[in-house]
């Protein structure tokens, strides 16, 4: 009997798939997931006003290590802005239905919602935030005073959540990405994630912050915190960033 | 009835797994996949004293874009090399049983063996080759003059493939990771590809490169033109490399 790694791998070739949905005609999913228009949304500082420091690729790819001890002191929202900005930012929408971003995805997919776990990011409220990436803003999900610990609690207590400025929460919408690629999208979404948390090491390592990607959390409990059924849309990774000691 | 996708996310919770074979005791899997000692390899350049540009990690970002047309100018070695440091390059050998490198990976498994299909780089022999991470160097694996169109074909005919300098595809060992993670280690391994080929992405576009990365081929195919299993070690991830026109 294969393993259920075998399995999933076996029956999402190609020649083991039906027609897509696109392939069937059926309508391109939104590029983003709808948000309540009525409630505040907090307007991050726009990329292209954000001053960095040049940082040289190479010693950034050079340098960067997971680190998991973090200063107290707090991210500015330019930071954040500039984070977001590099894992998520959206460059060019095209024709509605689709987006070229600073990271690559199969497809120009780009299956993710951004989720925010904020601790200590200067100006912003602690809580759990969604980035609309397409307003480059973000809207308030959960400001419940112990929504860090139970994250926490349902990352196996993995301390340094609690201790780091911003955990990123990259949720999946799979039908946008299966849409085109039927089951194999499954693929595509860890490979896309992967792709979104290399950016976040090294722009995170070019402004003197320190990252830490999560991939063993429960499933269950985090979707559940997220208010995610965890089959349309669901946590996928997660990684932490504060300031260097 | 869940899709396999599903069901594959399911069956990989954290509370679904059994112990894992590390937990169990059972030893540590190998670092690298063994190879030929009395084959020659082709020593790479050694990263220290190869010479880069300084580019702006923010502008590479932000220019990076798949490209999948190529000069007709070959790579040079020092190129070949320095994307491989940046990719898969060890910086450190922890006590024999797991690698520190230029890229993260889950629990610093490092599950993969990089395969090069070299078309057009400087001095070496166009053909199929293996980086041997810990040596920096390669190995041939098959210098048969049509595997370039082999490979193309098991890709679907995308012929960028062959205009390209070189393709890296990268395969993993999935006991590598699952040794200590179980059945969830295959999330991981889609994750840390996604990792490095970022990398990729970025230091390709550093030396004036383009990058495309390819996910899209059929299995049993390119496994078979690699000698590989499918099972054991199989294909996970694909990018092609070649300079900008």
């Amino acid at each position: 009997m294969d393993s259920i790694g075998e399995q999933f791998i076996d029956r999402t070739k190609h020649n083991k798939l039906g027609p897509s949905d696109q392939a069937l005609g059926k309508p391109n999913p939104p590029i983003q997931l709808e948000f309540n228009e009525t409630q505040p949304i907090i307007k991050l500082p726009k990329p292209s006003e954000i001053v960095t420091e040049p940082v040289e690729l190479r010693r950034v790819i050079e340098q960067r290590k997971s680190i998991r001890n973090y200063s107290t002191v707090a991210l500015t929202i330019e930071q954040l802005s500039y984070l977001l900005w590099c894992t998520q930012g959206v460059k060019t929408v095209v024709q509605g239905i689709s987006t070229l971003r600073n990271v690559p995805s199969a497809g120009a997919r780009h299956a993710f919602e951004t989720y925010l776990l904020i601790n200590n990011v200067k100006g912003i409220t602690p809580g759990l935030y969604r980035f609309l990436a397409l307003e480059h803003s973000l809207i308030s999900v959960s400001l419940d005073q112990y929504i860090s610990d139970k994250v926490t609690k349902a990352c196996f207590n993995q301390t340094f959540i609690k201790s780091s400025s911003v955990t990123f929460i990259w949720t999946v919408i799979p039908y946008r990405m299966n849409w085109r690629y039927g089951e194999r999208g499954y693929r595509y979404l860890y490979l896309d994630a992967g792709h979104v948390c290399q950016n976040l090491y090294l722009s995170a390592e070019s402004i003197n912050c320190g990252a830490c990607a999560i991939a063993a959390y429960s499933d269950d409990e985090l979707n559940q915190l997220l208010g995610l059924d965890g089959k349309e849309q669901f946590v996928i990774y997660l990684a932490t960033v504060g300031m260097k000691r």
